[in-house]
């Protein structure tokens, strides 16, 4: 009885995931809370995960041409505001650094809430000719924007993230690039994070302040809201004009650069822990997960240890070179080690009791499907099996993941419906939509949805705005935005 | 001739040193000035250098137990002042964030300097028992002090580093532990960057604010300086007494931790240059050259294009899966880019001429002997051959600096003969001393030169305090510091 108690704590995802979220984070040890309102540390756990994530994405960044590099985390304020639309957006939430050491500073510094006013600056300089070009160059630090309301992972003060800035000869690499990358994240997040997610271009009110054209990729969450998982930005020449980056071109003209920057942060995890998770805790996708395979040791009655020890080692030794293995020696119950276990997501439970010795096997528990029958699978073969059950996991995930989405997806066509939809369910609607800013303003007023993108693979517009009848310019994916 | 300028513009190693590091680290393109004064920007090949270290030295950490983890970049103030050492050793040196967004704040936050205070305080809420210890957390980060005086990489104001923290259930755990990540920092220093060291004991005026003990690794540079490339602080109860970090231990009573702290930081990456460049630039130690082979085609008169590219291809496919490797395709004459990726430290080139596709060769160069014949090295073969020259130039490389440092670390028994060593050649001093912080502080004051340490491998003092007569209490490595 005493084995459920921990994971019974848990209210249930369906009833309360507000709490159901926080108090996952808090169980897993994910993250726990800081005494400045707004920040968070990542313990161990949550940042291995972070870590794997962070290797997979870079690996994508290096095949495709861009290199690491660190930028300074302080900035004048003189820089900030060379960008008119730039420092509007973000001067609410910048924290200042106005003291060091014993003695004010001239001018105030900006903790970065983001940095093309740093690499701009720095471009500057760096950029003589067309053979400096592309510059491609991305890094891995936290940032600092200054929040109201706050939740782990999903949004904090502090956070980690990459942040890429691209410079280019010509309009076209600059779009190409700001595409380029755009996929790079849907193919992250859908194959590794096994999140679907549609790809799609900012309106004017939700793009990013400085840039010509925002895309998006935006994750549904169980509890119907929309999370902007990642963002590319097509910068045009306003940064290079701001910040005076020119080149001298094949023909011996100077031009203007044109810039990109893209960025994809911490708040990630967050998806995956709402997208994924059950009742029982975390659910994680095996490509990202910090342990894959959990090996339960069970001591029957007439329990030889040394036997088990043994075999608890040849079964770990055969799997830890290809996944990432543990075995839980603690001294706790094997039915308190299931919870645990399960509570912090890991893919496959491997148990290993009296019974298991003398067959020569393991009992094979997926965490996806806890109501599926306990698998007997033989050490013969058993590295194969792992790799195919991981691969089922992730799979799987993905699949349920996109059948939520699918039923949450929903073609609205008129004002009424769209209310209904929102004061209900939720979770994407699809209308015609004028384009409009103020139409825009009011549908969020009356119902918290917003338009997350225009998605690249919809078609135009059918009809009129489904919200004020005035001619429709595009097909708009709206939401409740988290 | 031209293509000499690109390296002769470099001032001689042992004319002008100074000038000679500031120039290589812009030659090579390793960093640049930002416009806050003290902070600098690692550009890509710098930070190329730097992810291979981390990798390296956190492997070790992996291997140690260690798990990383991300802690918050502020802190209030009335948590840096609860240790009263601790504070008064770093107030001087913080950034104050005092407004966010359009508010002043109640408290005013400092940017971390180092993590003691932040580790401290979560440590005191996540260990309750016994079974929680020990706790090895480490993080990547970076830090801000404020410094007067800066060079790039050996000191900046802000800089990256690592930074462990841990607590253990006994002293004598927690001095293992101190004296486990030392060695860690030493294994890794002379196996992976070359540089010998030599590890101490620092003195009550050199140690860590708030320490009990702190020990250290200190390398010899060039010009007879030394540098302090690592500590590791053995904190005894000081900062779980601060914290209230307790537990309850195996006889159920109440009790403080015993916690240590070590880092190791990207002025390492100053050690590296200074230790091993010469009058061409950078010499980088292959285990953490960017680039470890680059390939240099060559266009003969009667150049065969195609059969230049398919050559170059398949050397470079050949040591591609095990080494770093990059081919220079650029259309700079081969003098030219010879200098280029000299002044870059990649520890071997191959060139590809006419003659060396006739022959199926290639030509081999070793940047650390480049007075050294060319080497002829047959395709065949290639791949092993390589593997051994890198080894040649790790372990040269190493070797050069050890004979560096014997050649100047000399053993003193006067004052008199101190003074002229100091005034002179300068280097490492080994000399009897008697443990008194006054007499430190005259010696200092007289020559310029500090105890680096009260090296781990010496004996006790054979006689009387070099420089004041009293009884000499330990032999201390003396020198200029950095």
């Amino acid at each position: 009885m005493e084995d459920k108690e921990f994971a019974k704590e848990l209210p249930k995802k369906h009833e309360d995931i507000s709490r159901w979220y926080t108090d996952v984070i808090a169980k897993a040890e994910l993250a726990d809370y800081w005494l400045v309102r707004g920040f968070m540390v990542i313990r161990p756990y949550g940042y291995a995960l972070w870590e794997n994530m962070t290797a997979l994405l870079d690996a994508r960044f290096k095949a495709t041409g861009h290199k690491n590099a660190y930028f300074p985390l302080l900035l004048p304020e003189s820089l900030l505001v060379k960008e008119a639309q730039h420092v509007e957006g973000f001067a609410p939430q910048v924290a200042w650094v106005t003291e060091a050491g014993t003695e004010p500073l001239e001018e105030r510094l900006a903790v970065r809430p983001t940095s093309e006013a740093i690499f701009g600056t720095m471009y500057s300089k760096w950029i003589q000719s067309w053979r400096d070009l592309p510059m491609l160059i991305n890094q891995w630090c936290s940032v600092v924007r200054w929040e109201k309301r706050t939740l782990p992972f999903l949004r904090t003060t502090e956070f980690l993230w990459q942040e890429g800035h691209t410079a280019h000869r010509t309009e076209e690499d600059g779009v190409e690039e700001t595409m380029r990358m755009l996929e790079v994240y849907r193919d992250f997040v859908e194959a590794e994070l096994a999140i679907p997610v549609v790809k799609g271009r900012k309106s004017e009110s939700e793009k990013f302040p400085g840039a010509v054209d925002t895309y998006t990729i935006e994750a549904l969450l169980p509890d119907g809201r929309a999370l902007q998982s990642a963002t590319s930005h097509h910068l045009g020449q306003n940064f290079a004009r701001a910040f005076n980056i020119t080149f001298q071109d094949l023909d011996g003209e100077r031009r203007h650069v044109w810039t990109t920057s893209w960025g994809l942060s911490t708040r990630t995890v967050g998806a995956v822990i709402m997208v994924h998770g059950d009742d029982s805790g975390l659910i994680l996708p095996p490509r990202i997960a910090p342990v894959q395979v959990i090996i339960v040791p069970i001591h029957g009655k007439d329990a030889d240890e040394p036997a088990l020890r043994e075999a608890v080692d040849k079964v770990s030794s055969a799997l830890s070179p290809r996944f990432r293995v543990e075995a839980d020696w603690s001294d706790k119950r094997p039915g308190w080690k299931f919870n645990e276990w399960e509570m912090r997501g890991v893919p496959i439970r491997l148990e290993l009791g009296p019974r298991d010795l003398r067959a020569r096997q393991v009992t094979l528990v997926r965490r996806d499907d806890l109501e599926r029958k306990k698998q007997p699978v033989p050490w013969d073969g058993l590295e194969a099996r792992v790799a195919a059950e991981l691969e089922a996991v992730q799979g799987a995930l993905f699949q349920r993941a996109l059948q939520f989405r699918a039923a949450n997806t929903r073609r609205v066509t008129s004002g009424e419906e769209f209310r209904r939809v929102m004061e209900g369910p939720r979770g994407f609607i699809l209308a015609d939509w004028c384009g409009d800013a103020a139409c825009e303003a009011r549908i969020k007023d009356e119902t918290g949805a917003t338009v997350r993108c225009l998605p690249l693979d919809t078609e135009a517009a059918k009809g009129p705005c489904t919200w004020c009848g005035r001619p429709g310019q595009a097909q708009a994916l709206f939401a409740r935005a988290y």
